[in-house]
């Protein structure tokens, strides 16, 4: 299999995919195609020949394309059934794909205002959209109550790491760039999320991009 | 099982799980939460008492609850694999994924511009957005690309009626009410969503509210 990647700093939709395949050792090949500068538009004609809506993350298995992250991750939770990227609980793998699916719809302003850049030091800049933007700390307020959810304080969302975890490592990286407040509780979350070796990985990636 | 919806006039989340439901004739009882008139916040209170997340759709099977369409979607495919929710041949199987998922995260400004209105007229507004939004008319055009994709010009998205066709009905209410310009390709498979026996129970449904 083959994963088209965006920048590893900047691509939230890619990371998603990524963290699940290599969380979960599938067999893939990560090709990182940068984002461009404009007027350079390199980016967009190299991802359009691989398919028409020209985004990433998109993934080739064989003469299947499959594109949009939460399609891939579906795709693959099919195809590798054994691996549970879904947890195998019955009432833990509703919650996985009923949260999963809200970040995927979900979230527009701090998707919005909080654009990840893992490099970055915006502490600063964060502060004052906290204050200014009642809808960003209620989509906050709802993401807390999402991981307050999870069975166990030091655990992942739904059990072992899943989909779902994947699916909330962007805001992660968000809320620790933009120096987000957070809840204890939330704040044990992201240190298990931030101890795991694929997110580890994927930061270390991301500071080595120019 | 129970699947909360909110008024057929104005849902269109809501449309696309109770689509499903209703094409592949799945054993569910609708209850209908009507939205609210501000100040008084009943909706939110009763779907809060449903779920945290206080949204329709919503679907009780058993001590299950799920919530978000997609996921809704996705678990009733799970637990229905006879009745092929998701097309069986693979490659349709895939594209249906991905434009289930493109759909639920993206088309951002046709869903601000025109939110859906069955019951409205609404096409002098739908002419000046056309005419002042770039973006809307992009979005058109991609998802125009989406559906000249379908295997056969007559036929539904990928095959059979699928939850893809579902994903994409409230975009056929939105292009109706709002006099959207659209491909001669596109009316065709416009005509045959608006002809389906699910579509049109809704949209009486819809005719039929206060």
């Amino acid at each position: 299999m083959r994963l088209y990647i965006g920048n590893k700093n900047l691509s939230s939709w890619s990371m998603r995919a990524w963290l699940v395949c290599t969380a979960f050792d599938l067999p893939f090949e990560e090709i990182v195609v940068p984002f461009s500068q404009a007027p350079d538009c390199s980016f967009q004609q190299t991802m359009q020949r691989i398919h028409p809506n020209g985004k990433v993350p998109a993934l080739q298995d064989g003469d299947v394309l499959v594109w949009d992250s939460l399609a891939i991750c579906e795709y693959l939770a099919e195809r590798f059934p054994e691996k549970a990227l879904y947890p195998k609980d019955a009432q833990q793998r509703v919650r996985a794909r009923c949260i999963s699916a809200e970040m995927h719809s979900s979230f527009m302003q701090l998707r919005q205002l909080c654009g990840m850049n893992i490099k970055a030091d915006l502490r600063e800049a964060g502060a004052g959209l906290w204050a200014e933007h009642e809808g960003l700390r209620k989509e906050m307020q709802r993401i807390e109550q999402i991981w307050a959810g999870r069975p166990q304080s030091d655990g992942f969302l739904c059990g072992n790491f899943s989909i779902a975890d994947a699916f909330y490592a962007p805001v992660i990286m968000r809320i620790q760039s933009y120096g987000l407040p957070l809840s204890q509780d939330a704040q044990r979350y992201m240190q298990t999320m931030l101890t795991h070796s694929s997110v580890q990985a994927w930061v270390l990636g991301a500071q080595a991009e120019i």
